[in-house]
């Protein structure tokens, strides 16, 4: 266990490193972060030592890490020679790099589930236009994606079959791609899930997720759920943490195909969809990954009370006033300076009756 | 309302202004905070800016609070002198220079509760050892207490009555004093209220207290209460928050003598006896603070949850990991360093079912 004033360092320095830092520093760590204009960052703000840098730039990367006792990261698309540069300091990085590798490339992520006997929906490996036009005789109704950086609806094409996967391809940019069968399901859910470096792990109760042009726009927690589709989402994450050997929180998503649990995508990190944990639940997401990550054992993360959140995006947060007059709601904001269309810029927790 | 973004300046680089801060960041508003080495301070370490500086600097403290929107406090012994360079600098002091004058001066503040006809004990103004002669001829068993600058049970003598003044004086040192009557109480409350810019007051439910060697040691929320003591605390509280103008929290202590409330101390600040507001209610006392100074309008303080607080004092911080690994328990500590004795270094939150 890292003792209190041992120092968490943090790779990102959006909103969840902001939030991951807050929890830290209520245990009595130190925080560290490392991005792009740190110091003007949502995390910059809320942190002991906020340090400006490219991830490109080894040497400082492996200066911020030489002066952490373990690093973290809040986002999946750390590069891989990064993840080296915080190893080769000796310091740990949790989770490990195979679970950024495995997370950060869309098909090595669904081929690590389909190996895991996970399901998901079908998919082909694309890399020319011969491949995207024999894929998409099969496939009909699908979305080509990037294989790497896509993020909030980003990198992403819907096919009807029939296009000239030339130009399809042209357009999207960005290869190869994975093409990804469109599954008929009902609703989407995620499951948050925490892995200790002793083997302990403590699942989240299942989130609901609504979406608006591809970003989250609402999650709801607990999800109504039977116990098959509990079981169902919990197994898939403790799949992958023992396979992984993972340290820290995992979050997967899911489509609920009549009941049936299909893994779309997973993120080696805290999650949009379990920000509502701090206000919902015994635990918060933030918490229980800093616990993990510092070697301490991890908390039940049962849900107290059912709550609702709704992303603010870009305008929406101008509507800050009126927010903070309902009582009924927690705002958090996550101290970012113009609302841009598509930046998160808080979200509006409230109770909610679960079904 | 002040605008997320805005800077809340805060006077005191403690756990309150810790915890004062990270509720500020939470809102989306930047912090700064002023005081001795506060840049390794607890407040420090989660703030955008700390400024190292003796709050008898009044050009230094003139300079800070002209680069934030409002600037407010941790302790309730900010010279009158700093209060008004921060009054010069032309931004808001909230709560004002009379809340301040009103709880840093045992006298005047039991005066104020007289005032307004809100219980205490009998007290006596003492100057000199001939005034604290005829006093404890008159008042028996009593505590003597220096005016100024005592806290945690510092400046403070029981007395039997009888002993020699004069020698009593010089072993408490730092005059003036008050003599006070013991209070025959069975237990002791606290009320922790919020008023904001206009008017408007919310009150957290009392919480039950109790102290060790001087310092709390426990407080649980919702104290058990009848109506009429109930009724008694916010009388007393709204009293004074009205009287004062006063914007932001206020805590009021009371002895419960049989039912009867006798108002002992207040301070003009987030008190040490809500600090699982954070865990209990509906919103804590540090974000209700800052919403208050900020100018936003009050949440309902309502609890959700009874939880109880037991204060790590010194060496008890040095259980850590195994308050860490109680998953009932949710563990707060504030970054200081060594756990010197009466320190405050941590406080553990747990459910508590309320009688």
């Amino acid at each position: 266990m890292l003792p209190p004033g041992s120092t968490i360092g943090i790779l990102g320095v959006g909103q969840l490193g902001r939030m991951l830092a807050s929890a830290a520093a209520k245990l009595g760590f130190r925080t560290a972060v490392f991005g792009p204009d740190a110091d003007r960052s949502p995390a910059g703000h809320v942190t002991n030592h906020a340090v400006s840098g490219s991830y490109q730039d080894l040497a400082a990367v492996q200066a911020f890490a030489s002066a952490c006792d373990v690093v973290t990261y809040e986002f999946e698309n750390v590069p891989a020679e990064t993840a080296a540069a915080v190893v080769q300091s000796g310091k740990p990085l949790a989770p490990n790099a195979d679970a950024l590798a495995a997370s950060q490339e869309r098909l090595r992520e669904k081929s690590l589930f389909r190996s895991l006997n996970i399901p998901t929906v079908d998919f082909w490996d694309i890399e020319t236009a011969d491949d995207l036009t024999n894929a998409l005789a099969e496939a009909g109704p699908s979305i080509l994606k990037t294989r790497r950086f896509g993020y909030d609806g980003k990198g992403q094409a819907r096919l009807k079959g029939g296009e000239d996967a030339a130009q399809v391809l042209a357009d999207l940019g960005g290869g190869p791609w994975i093409l990804e069968a469109m599954a008929p399901f009902q609703r989407e859910l995620s499951i948050i899930a925490a892995r200790s470096a002793n083997g302990d792990i403590a699942f989240f109760d299942l989130c609901e997720n609504q979406h608006k042009d591809g970003i989250l726009a609402l999650s709801q927690i607990p999800a109504a759920a039977s116990d098959a589709v509990t079981a169902q989402a919990r197994e898939a994450a403790e799949r992958v943490l023992t396979h992984l050997q993972y340290v820290g929180v995992l979050t997967v998503e899911f489509f609920d195909v009549d009941g049936a649990l299909m893994a779309n995508e997973m993120a080696p990190r805290v999650h949009n969809s379990g920000h509502h944990t701090l206000e919902a639940c015994a635990v918060s997401q933030f918490e229980q990954h800093i616990r993990a990550v510092a070697g301490w054992p991890l908390r039940d993360a049962k849900t107290l009370r059912p709550m609702e959140m709704l992303n603010l995006v870009g305008a929406q947060a101008n509507d800050w006033a009126a927010l903070a007059s309902d009582s009924e709601i927690d705002l958090t904001l996550y101290g970012k300076g113009e609302a841009r269309p598509g930046r998160k810029m808080g979200h509006a927790v409230r109770p909610w009756k679960s079904s």
